[in-house]
């Protein structure tokens, strides 16, 4: 129907929704009065973090891998990755009785490169740079396996935007809804969805990787940066059309202090008892740091995930969380 | 309606549920065919854990206070508890501006302190004996302060059995219902719920904290126990009504080890992406081990509490969770 080079529209959002239903858990939304009062907003928490694979990423890759099987096109798929679109795939491809490939830095943590066998993908492992990161998956695809990037690409937008479409038929009477950004996968999927239904979107960065920031400002993509947080799931650039979504469609991106996420994380372990990454509490963080966006409203915003050694939390936050 | 001396029916289990949903949240519940395959089962976790306050005990202290308001009773209220009743009890209150009087043992754990404080109770410090407990709270007492005991009590059964009467209204076609027992507040009200809708339902204990196990084989309560566990939340002796309603109305107490329970916290991290307390993960334990009960069923699970601090959580089940 649509172009894959593409942008989608609200339509497509909702057939990812109907084709990954049978998948993709339907997250709840958490709500608690105590970190409303801490926030001076009503915070419903879209809980990706309990996501299967523990991450909206596993929306978009099994819209991607249910669109090809809809196609007709077999074969296994190839991607790379050092974070979640790995483990997310992996599963997604074993749902569908394929195998997904993924290249990983062979510096990776042993969680993540166990996450993805665990959900039954191959891992490939590279040095630990951009350009084997792309030569490794570049052999991948010559040997025949079908690349699925983790963010620039249309099924993956169309599926990371169910999250928002299922705030948006909670009933919940939100005002607004706010996304990490990263590549751009979730807060275009959620823009597109926001701008259909009349509901402003924001994206949360950190300020130590705020190329999307600095790209909105100039109105124009920043192509290099260098990127220094915490939040792993967020150093990637944004992805081009990722960033023509967000450029159109996107409130404001606010970016946030490596401190600001780390007691971010703490307010979601004590007042939501949820473990959850970096990469989820900035948009803690942010809706905390910008009254004069957030002040009195009610807003969705969501944790995109909760893949984190506790061992790191507890360094990163200090024990007693 | 009923004395209070007595033992709740389905309608003060449903009364007690219109009565708290101002305050306390419908909790979620997650499935995960990753745990299910471990389980040999249909794992439905009904997560308390995600209760304010960290625990389903907030159900039970909000329906005991508010049936206080409703009655025209007004002043303080005061408990013993070294463990989650008394933050919820601390909260409850609050929300009905009133003082929850809670007296601790003097080597309680900081965090469980500073929770009750947190929801605005005053600690009242004892020495760390039954005896000294049931003293501190005699003297509370005795200055006007009303009594609110942790499981023990007619609307604390009622309040906790609503979190049941939650699986057994979300259509989610459970063949059974297991939780936790410890003083028996939370399997009693379940136990009701069950008998009404026709759902049997199981009790999940450590074999360190076993006397419902074998008060339920004797058929007689046992009333005295030496508990050894790291569940902390189930070393309580089991209620004298509490027993009752189990001894005519659960189907099975099913004692795990602790090296179980440790390998189910592990699990709920994996594959719920959840960090719940020792006692919390008994259920999951016992319905692992008990494939004769639970084999090819769709099981509702509730998943008692949060309340563990990340880094005790990481010393019992170890890095990497």
């Amino acid at each position: 129907m649509h172009d894959d080079m593409g942008i989608p529209v609200l339509a497509d959002i909702e057939n990812a929704a109907s084709r990954i239903r049978k998948q993709v858990s339907i997250t709840p939304v958490l709500n608690d009065p105590g970190l409303d009062a801490v926030l001076g907003t009503t915070f419903f928490a879209k809980c990706e973090n309990l996501q299967r694979t523990g991450a909206f990423k596993f929306r978009g890759a099994s819209n991607a891998i249910l669109r090809l099987r809809e196609k007709g096109i077999q074969g296994d798929v190839a991607t790379h990755s050092s974070g979640n679109h790995g483990a997310a795939l992996a599963l997604a491809a074993k749902l569908d009785r394929r195998s997904a490939h993924v290249v990983m830095p062979k510096n990776a943590s042993k969680l993540k490169v166990e996450a993805v066998r665990r959900n039954g993908g191959v891992v490939h492992f590279c040095a630990p740079t951009q350009r084997d990161r792309e030569s490794g998956l570049a052999d991948l695809v010559a040997a025949g396996h079908i690349p699925i990037p983790p963010y620039d690409h249309f099924d993956i937008i169309a599926g990371q935007g169910t999250a928002a479409l299922e705030i948006a038929q909670a009933g919940l009477g939100v005002d607004a809804i706010i996304t990490p950004v990263g590549g751009g996968g979730l807060v275009g999927g959620t823009a597109i969805v926001g701008k259909a239904v009349g509901l402003p979107v924001y994206a949360a960065e950190p300020a130590g990787a705020a190329d999307t920031a600095a790209s909105f400002a100039k109105g124009k993509r920043v192509d290099s940066w260098q990127p220094d947080t915490i939040a792993d799931g967020l150093r990637a650039l944004v992805g081009l059309r990722n960033f023509e979504i967000i450029r159109q469609n996107v409130q404001s991106v606010i970016t946030v202090e490596e401190q600001e996420i780390k007691e971010a994380m703490q307010l979601a372990w004590q007042h939501l008892h949820l473990l959850i990454e970096p990469s989820s509490a900035v948009v803690i963080a942010a809706v905390r740091k910008s009254p004069a966006h957030f002040s009195g409203k009610r807003v969705g915003a969501i944790l995109s995930g909760s893949n984190i050694d506790p061992q790191e939390w507890l360094r990163l936050v200090g024990a007693g969380g």
